[in-house]
Order: C-alpha cells, then sequence, then structure tokens
C-alpha cells in the first residue's frame, strides 16, 4: 500500500506503533539515515520528537511565573461546518482535523481558551515542529529591534553583514529581506532537491547528504552564494533563505545567538509554560526560517501578544510599534503575482502572511500545515500544528483556512 | 603546545573562544565528526551543550512548582584548606578548583546552599553532562521498584529479560549487577577503543564510527553479546554495561521509556528547577550509564533527597526504604580487591559508591570531575560538575575527595 493512501486514522503514530517497545523492534523505529523525520508517514511521530533526530539548543522561558491562559472550553467548535475551497464540500470542523491531519490545535477566544485537542502522539507538553511559523517569531524580533533604533529598515544587507556583500542579497533592504521582495536565483521548491531550498537543506544538515557532497557544510557559507535574478523590491516570492539572513542579522545585532535572543525577548517575558527546542545547523546557529519546536499552548501565547499589540503576560512584552508594522501588512500588489489562489487580497510582511478577507486576519504559516491565525475583529487566535503528507499550503490551506474563518464567526455572534 | 600542558585557566573555554562569534568562525567551532564533544580542551565547552551535538530526550520536571533551596552564602569556604591525598600537599579548596577542572560546584549544608560556583561557560540553568552520576539515578529507581515489590533483587536477568538469556547477564541475579559484582567479559578501559566500553560506545553512537564499522548499532543489540568471565557475585567491577541493563529493566517494569520514568519518579517529585538532557542511542532510548544532563542544583536537590532518606520537595518523594538500601552500603570485601586507593574501606552498591571514613560518606561518581557526595553525618550535600582532561577518578580523587571531607569538617565546626 503505497503511503499517500494512508488517511490521518490509519497513519495515527500511535496506531502505526512508532518507537513503541523498550528498545521498539527494528521496523518501528524511525532512523535519522533514512530521513525518517521528515517523511510521511513516520513524520508524524517525529514532527513533536525533533530533537530524538537532531542537535537542538533550548530557547529558555526562565525561571519566570507562567502566563496563565483562562480556561472555558465550548463543546459547540467540533460541529461548526464551512465549505472547503477547493471542491466545496461541507465539513465540520472536526471532520477537517483528520482531513487536514492536523496534530494539535487550540482556539482562544478573547483570551480565554476555549477549545483545545491533542491528537496522535502529541500533549500539551510536546512541543512540535513549527517549520516557517518560526519565521514570523523571527520577523518579530527583527520589528523589535527596529523599533528600538537599532535596525534601519531602509539599511542594505551588504552593509549589515559584510560576508553577503558580494552576494544577490547585497543591494536588497531589510525591508525587502523581512517582507521577501528580494530577487534570487533560489527557488523554494521542497520535492527538488536541486532547488535553492534543497541546498539550504543540504547546508543545514536536515537530512542525511548524498554520497559525495560537495556543498556548503552549513548555512553561513551557503547564504553568500545565493545569486540576484532581478530587481528587489518589486513582488513578493517566498524564499526561506531571506529569514536566515534576518535571523543572522537579529543575532549580530544583538550580540547573542537567536535562541538566547528569542528566550530573552520573546520566551520569558511571555510567561510561556515550556523551553522550546531550536534545530541548529553545524555551526551551532539555529535553523531561523524553520528550526523552533515550541508547545502549542506557547505558540498561541505568542499569536495572542500580537493580537493584543504586543501585550501580553500582565504587560507590553513586544513593543506596541513592532505590532504595529507587522498588523500594517504588505503591498498586495507585490503580494497577487505570486499566485495564491486562496489568499486573494492577501499580502506578506515581516514574515508574516496577511490573508486578505473584511476581518484584517493575518497568519504565520508553516508547511505540513502549522499556524498562527489571528483575527482580530473577532478576537481569535488559533494555533496549530499539523503532519500532512504534503509539503506545500496548498494541500491544506483549502480545508483549513475556511475553518479557521468559520470558528472566528461562530465565535463572535456569542 | 600539546593539549596536556593547558591548565584550567588557559583552557577555560571563554577564553578559547570555542563557538564565539555569529556564526563562530571555523577555528572556534566544534564538530562532532572530530568528536570534539569528547576530548580535552573542547570538551570544556562540550559538557554543558552535549544536545547540540547529539540527539536527546527531555526528561521533564513537569508543571509543579520548584522545591526552593534556601541560600545563606558563606564566604568562609574557598579558604578551607586540606593536604591533596597523591602528593600531599595543602591546597585551599578555591586553589583545588582550578587543578581538578571543575566546571560548578555547590555545598548544600543541612538544606541550605551555602556554596555556588559556576565557571568557565556554565551558569545555574545550563545543563551539564554528568557522566556515571547517571548510574545512581537509575540505580535509584530500581531501588524504589524493588521497594514496591514489583522487581525481585534475586530474580535472574535471564527471566527478567529474554533477550539476555544468552549473554553472560542471563544467571546474574538483578541484585548483582546493581552492586556490580557482574563477572563479564567486558572491561571498562575508557581510553582503548578495543575495550567493552570501547564497543558499547560505538553501539551508542557517542562519537563517530570507524569506516567500514560492522559492530552493534544500539546498546540493546551489543548487550546480548557480552560473554561471561567467570562468577557472578564475587567480586566488584566497574563496568557501565550493567547500568545498561538496569535502564533497560526499568523501562521494562515501568513500560515507559527511562527519561518519562525518571521525569514522573524523580525530577517532578522533586521539584526540579530544570528540565534534563537525556543522551539516546539509534533506538531512542536513554544512555542510562553516563547520558543525564542535569543543571547543578537539580543535582543537588537529588543528593538531598537521598541523604535525608527520601524526603524531599515537603514530601517522601523516594521510598525510604529504597534510600536505606543504598545507604546499607555493599561488600567491602567485593570491593577491596577492585584496588582503589582513594577508596579504602569502600564498598559499591546500587549504583552508589560508600566512600568509607567514619561519617559513612557516599557518593555518585562520573569521569571527568561528576560527583553528588552526601555526608549523613554532617549534613552535607555536595554537587560538583567538572572537565578535567584525563577520563578516569584517579586523576581528581587526590584533590577532591580529601576536599570533600574537609569541607564537611568545616561545616560541621559552625
Amino acid at each position: 500500500m503505497p503511503d499517500t493512501i494512508l488517511d490521518a486514522h490509519t497513519s495515527d503514530p500511535v496506531a502505526m506503533g512508532w518507537m513503541q517497545g523498550f528498545p521498539p523492534p527494528d521496523a518501528k523505529r524511525l532512523a535519522w539515515e533514512r530521513a525518517d523525520h521528515m517523511r510521511f508517514p513516520t513524520h508524524r511521530y517525529a514532527f513533536s520528537h525533533m530533537r530524538e533526530f537532531l542537535p537542538t539548543v533550548r530557547v529558555s522561558r526562565g525561571y519566570g511565573p507562567v502566563w496563565e491562559l483562562p480556561e472555558a472550553l465550548r463543546d459547540d467548535i467540533d460541529g461548526v461546518r464551512f465549505n472547503a475551497l477547493d471542491d466545496g464540500r461541507e465539513l465540520s470542523w472536526e471532520e477537517a482535523l483528520a482531513v487536514n491531519f492536523t496534530d494539535a490545535v487550540l482556539v482562544v477566544h478573547k483570551g480565554t481558551v476555549v477549545y483545545e485537542r491533542y491528537l496522535g502522539v502529541t500533549r500539551r507538553d510536546t512541543p512540535h515542529i513549527a517549520f516557517s511559523v518560526t519565521k514570523s517569531f523571527v520577523g518579530t524580533l527583527a520589528e523589535m529591534l527596529i523599533a528600538e533604533g537599532r535596525l534601519d529598515p531602509h539599511a542594505l544587507i551588504g552593509d549589515l553583514i559584510p560576508e553577503l556583500a558580494r552576494s544577490g542579497f547585497a543591494d536588497a533592504t531589510l525591508r525587502q529581506v523581512m517582507d521577501m521582495t528580494t530577487a534570487l536565483d533560489f527557488s523554494e521548491e521542497y520535492t527538488d532537491p536541486n532547488s535553492g531550498i534543497g541546498a539550504m537543506s543540504n547546508a543545514l544538515g536536515l537530512t542525511p547528504r548524498a554520497p559525495g557532497y560537495a556543498g556548503a557544510g552549513d548555512v553561513y557559507s551557503y547564504l553568500p552564494t545565493i545569486p540576484k535574478a532581478g530587481e528587489h523590491g518589486e513582488r513578493f516570492t517566498y524564499r526561506t533563505c531571506n529569514t536566515e539572513v534576518l535571523g543572522w542579522l537579529v543575532a549580530r545585532t544583538e550580540g547573542r545567538r537567536l535562541d538566547a535572543v528569542l528566550s530573552t525577548r520573546i520566551w520569558a517575558p511571555l510567561g510561556m509554560e515550556q523551553d522550546a527546542d531550536f534545530l541548529i545547523d553545524s555551526t551551532g546557529m539555529p535553523f531561523a526560517g524553520g528550526g523552533l519546536n515550541p508547545v502549542l499552548r506557547d505558540m498561541a501565547r505568542f499569536g495572542e501578544a500580537v493580537r493584543c499589540d504586543g501585550h501580553g503576560n500582565g504587560g507590553q512584552a513586544i513593543a506596541h510599534q513592532a505590532v504595529a508594522s507587522i498588523k500594517a501588512g504588505g503591498s498586495k500588489e507585490a503580494f497577487a503575482p505570486a499566485g495564491y489562489q486562496w489568499i486573494p487580497g492577501g499580502s506578506y510582511n515581516s514574515q508574516w502572511w496577511a490573508m486578505g478577507g473584511n476581518h484584517g486576519a493575518f497568519s504565520a504559516r508553516g508547511i505540513h500545515g502549522q499556524a498562527i491565525w489571528i483575527d482580530p475583529v473577532a478576537e481569535v487566535t488559533i494555533a496549530r500544528f499539523g503532519s500532512h503528507p504534503i509539503a506545500a499550503n496548498g494541500a491544506f490551506d483549502p480545508t483549513s483556512l475556511p475553518a479557521y474563518r468559520a470558528v472566528a464567526d461562530h465565535l463572535m455572534k456569542g
């Protein structure tokens, strides 16, 4: 039976028996060498156990008290119905959990947790890889440094990071990197090993390198080799390499590694309930574009703080101005040509996605179904982990984006 | 300049600049491929950053409050003087810190922290590899299961773990494994790659395997290959493979992995202040003989609970009977032939060292200078991390054992 016809129930990592037994039998073991942590269906176990496959650093929550989220769980969320964007079929929220391979999902309404669900091998206290949701944390850190006057969004990358002075990034502004309007010879095609993202993944060492691999041994020797292709600032093109540059710049500016910056700037101030794990490359620097592994509630806390203009855990944890810049959205004209059919009227800025629509919803988004969805009008934040078989947002957007909107509408009714 | 003549100051990992910079320059990077994490002087950085080099699991502290240790720091500890056991020279406590490459050390007297020191790259919140101090945690878990009647110390290993029924462990009792009086063809010679510990280290994957390596790919396929050599129960011989068997048995008995057992049985009940990291092999099972990475204060909390007959964090966290069995000590007759010249009158039982002397001191001990030292008479617990260049207790025992005794005596005076 080919893996692709396994559905969410038959591919459930508990049902599959991955890593069960002491020790697990050979057939139930996952191995980094086989890239089991990055392919379906084994990734359904691995996405919440990444530190068991790869070197990581801790993002420390410090010693402060936890920011407690009030709870008033509702039993009417599961029945909320919506129509899928692609084929128009009607689904309930609960039915969609299986359709789009949800691992865990939490809904916060007006600051109160109204829905929380852990499936498969996930639990409240298990970190799960956030993939590109990581980018929105990094973008927010950059906006915080801009708000403090420590970074100039108009400065050129070649001036900010001398190692990139002869790369395609050289004459791009920090703002263009943050908004991904750089023009680079780098393709984000996850299934093509010869793509830019394939080369970067090899540099990162996320999966085994081919025999005789002679490419970059780390991200920071790879980034300077990316050439320019076109003119910066004209259109949005999603490229993870932009976030690696941004994470590099945040670390340089703070004089601390990105994990330490994230700890003192976000994890400790927001009273996160767990430390997070952060994947690193061979230099020990975190994978800024996709390596953060938080627990679900901590991802929701971040979303709530951003929804509330930086206010969280009883104080102004994130500068108001930083969040205002995020909430302003990006250029719709720059975004439209990228052809995201499920995000009409959307834009991208500061490593966040403006999702279009009349609620001004915006989102952090990661492959395989990771998301923070913020609806300022409905006062709703949704945090979600997933392990969809396909590494493309188009695979789960049609059954998740309308679900988020439907739940927000439902909650607005009271 | 050969590494061996670097002293503690010249080999200080901050002074050496290891992993400094964003990213660190090539010359300052440490690499798993070069085994930098397991050799001097680079291990002085790596011992408190093991998760950045190897896959790990978390030992969770859970969500409970921290067991707060009262503090009344004293400035007279540094000046306590003693004579080294080997050459008789007089040293102060503070001078000895450099002589024996101390990374961090904490002294608790009657439940109050009276001394705490972090050197090099260590801090209060940085986990550090405990090496064989890990064994004493595992031995304590086994004693807890015995106290509950869930394990019989007289049972034979071959009956308890069917996979070992044809190994050298088969007709050894659980007690013999706990006390390391098994007779096995397994040598604990850290500098010999052909030793038993070398083979086990290869199975574990702690350092890179030689090209063409055809040995075991994990600990649990290696353990059954260890042959018997002599008669069990006659004499103590320190062999880490015993602890791997013990950790395996604890997991099997609890039906949970050792990290989960340690979390619910010790980490959560004792109100540890940080999660710990635990090194694993390719099966995902933790390295019971030496893979635990706690923070110093949590190692001290465990020591304090054992000193206080299992009482800690406001309750009976560890069964009284389990600690009583540990405190009873082992057979001096079985221990003496092993020739530990700095531990006259000592013994070994339940994965703890009885250290001889008139205070009934006992200790958890790990290579490169890890220790929990418990003095029931002086009501003192000392927790210590080290990164001595030499992987043998004999290298630092002469300047650390008498230091512990001298401080205990000093504190008894008031």
